[in-house]
């Protein structure tokens, strides 16, 4: 399944990081759909985390229905009576595009997606290759998911492996908590950061006491540029001492800005790959996702200490193409030694890998 | 101060609750700017709590530039190294104006407030007629206050008296804790909720072994109405199980719909004054602000057992004329007997108070 794919590298202001190994790991072919009525467009932003057993990964996978209707739209939506994803025909004149991936309905001005997803574990031993699919799925499961579950982050706290995903439904955009143990039985812990929020990452332990996240709250005045927030919390499910981390604002990240995999620990400090994204008010088009780097005080995680923008950015024809060209998206990271195997959704469609080396990435992160 | 206003009734789809006394109680000339260079502009939207000293108000003071420069618009931020508030003057056609209240930066898009706000602390015995302004102001302290302090919500729990706040700065919209004992000296706790969310309410007492708070998001994508959420929490400092508990939608809630006053203790369960405003998409002004009633269950507050719209509308002059017209925006309730003294802001101007009778609230709000 792992096939690299020849680098074809773009000009950018910030000289990329050197590329190890990488490759698109998964595709949506690699994907059975839910039902016959339903076709994988997707299989991306996973979450990742080194386990006993290898590498776990959690991939979202967003589905579209397989019918076209002249005239209509097909709008998923979960369905909390069967359980299952329905389909909302909606005529073609009650909705205007937003962009690929958003209709906004004419009668009442709310958007709608054109996918839906779920989460699926995978096994991969060195992370170069997949073992295989468990079969477990994280479906949506109640009103506040219903029009999927999306982005999950993954860290391994104590003997637990607590995954935060993306809520979406009618009553927003919000981040949501579940443990696990296994990866076979997930528990929901509830909504823990409330609509708009996402990119939400937990930091692996408690740091002087408290459990810290990364998270982006996306509000509706526009007082702001974007943003990664940082909060900190007693138990994981209750969260507050909200502060403003890091702020976008350059052409590279001007449209969002936000955590990407969980933070590692690192001789310098805690390290986070982040993204951001480069959309203006003008642009018609999602713009581009690319990777940047933040280091942030080991002992107090609410410090930045280092910041590199823009040093993973779209190179390969499957980062270039797909359902939203021009996106990586780092999710998930595992250190193998001197490596950092970083995995990624690549243009809203694939899972690529990409090995990095740790010290090339801690000096041009660190403290200058 | 206290002078009663005749009422001038309209037409709405509520019948009205019966109002007993009902007075403009503080105007912007009663009080002092904070210096020459501002003038008062509102004194609204008051936090409200029974002490043993009597009633105490934190009234919102918003002020404005009292200069005048031609071709320029003064825009007021707090200012940390001297700890005032200064004005930054802003060439006209750098600014475009959404609202009286709101401009925005044409370089990047962002909004800035035309006025600042700060929080001062009056006393009352009966509701009716101030006895005195006790000169303690609650300013902006931080980064995350730099455009005003806004809207404080009064909630005794225990020995102690929590202050929830809106924070606002070019990091958002957001609320904030303060605690106190003697309305002398503020603890700031730090920020609850982070951006967008205000109109955050405390019940004042645990439920179930939790606190529980109201709240609004207010999200970027459209995904949603107006709602109102409610969380829990186990210090008052950390919030989770976002839950949303209440949706506008209709005529009068629109636009907006938020926490009014603390939930009160009742024999039908917790009572929750409300807001809703009207405003739609096409309409160039505000919209209309008006109160709902709501009840819920008292074992579980994320149960809603009833509520009742718009039963609290703009009828007199100081609430259809002022900074913004047609607003009343309950923020705090005392009990009195088998009277409710509702405390209010009107049109973003003056501090209104009007008596309801709690049985006949309790009728309107009844499970039917």
């Amino acid at each position: 399944m792992a096939i690299p794919i020849p680098t074809d590298r773009v000009e950018v202001r910030n000289r990329p990081l050197e590329r190890g190994f990488n490759a698109c790991l998964l595709r949506p072919s690699d994907f059975a759909s839910s039902g016959p009525e339903f076709e994988v467009i997707g299989a991306f932003n996973p979450g990742v985390v080194q386990t006993e057993n290898g590498i776990v990964l959690l991939v979202r996978v967003a589905e579209q229905p397989v019918e076209r209707r002249r005239g209509f739209v097909g709008l998923p939506r979960w369905d909390p009576q069967s359980q299952r994803p329905v389909i909302d025909w909606t005529p073609q004149d009650e909705v205007a595009p937003v962009d690929v991936r958003v209709v906004r309905q004419k009668r009442d001005g709310l958007v709608r997606l054109t996918f839906i997803s779920h989460l699926r574990v995978l096994y991969s031993r060195d992370g170069r290759t997949i073992e295989g699919q468990s079969g477990v799925h994280l479906e949506p499961g109640n009103a506040l998911e219903e029009f999927g579950v999306e982005d999950p982050r993954i860290t391994r706290i104590g003997d637990a492996y607590y995954v935060t995903y993306v809520a979406v439904s009618r009553h927003g955009v919000a981040t949501a908590l579940a443990s696990t143990r296994d990866f076979k039985q997930f528990d929901r812990r509830g909504l823990i950061f409330c609509p708009e929020n996402k990119d939400v990452a937990l930091f692996p332990e408690r740091i002087g006491g408290a459990y810290y996240a990364l998270h982006r709250p996306n509000g509706a005045t526009p007082f702001t540029k974007p943003e990664i927030w940082i909060a900190s919390s007693p138990d994981l499910l209750h969260w507050g001492q909200h502060e403003r981390l890091l702020s976008g604002g350059e052409a590279w990240d001007l449209g969002r800005i936000g955590g990407g995999a969980p933070p590692i620990r690192t001789k310098l400090g805690w390290l986070e790959i982040y993204h951001g994204n480069s959309k203006g008010e003008a642009e018609k088009n999602v713009g581009t996702y690319s990777g940047g780097l933040l280091l942030l005080e080991g002992e107090n995680p609410r410090r930045v200490l280092g910041r590199r923008g823009q040093v993973f950015v779209p190179e390969t024809d499957f980062e270039r193409e797909g359902f939203v060209p021009n996106v990586v998206f780092p999710t998930g990271v595992v250190q193998n030694g001197d490596k950092l195997l970083v995995f990624y959704g690549a243009a809203d469609t694939f899972v690529g890998i990409v090995e990095f080396s740790l010290d090339e990435i801690l000096h041009r992160v660190r403290p200058q």
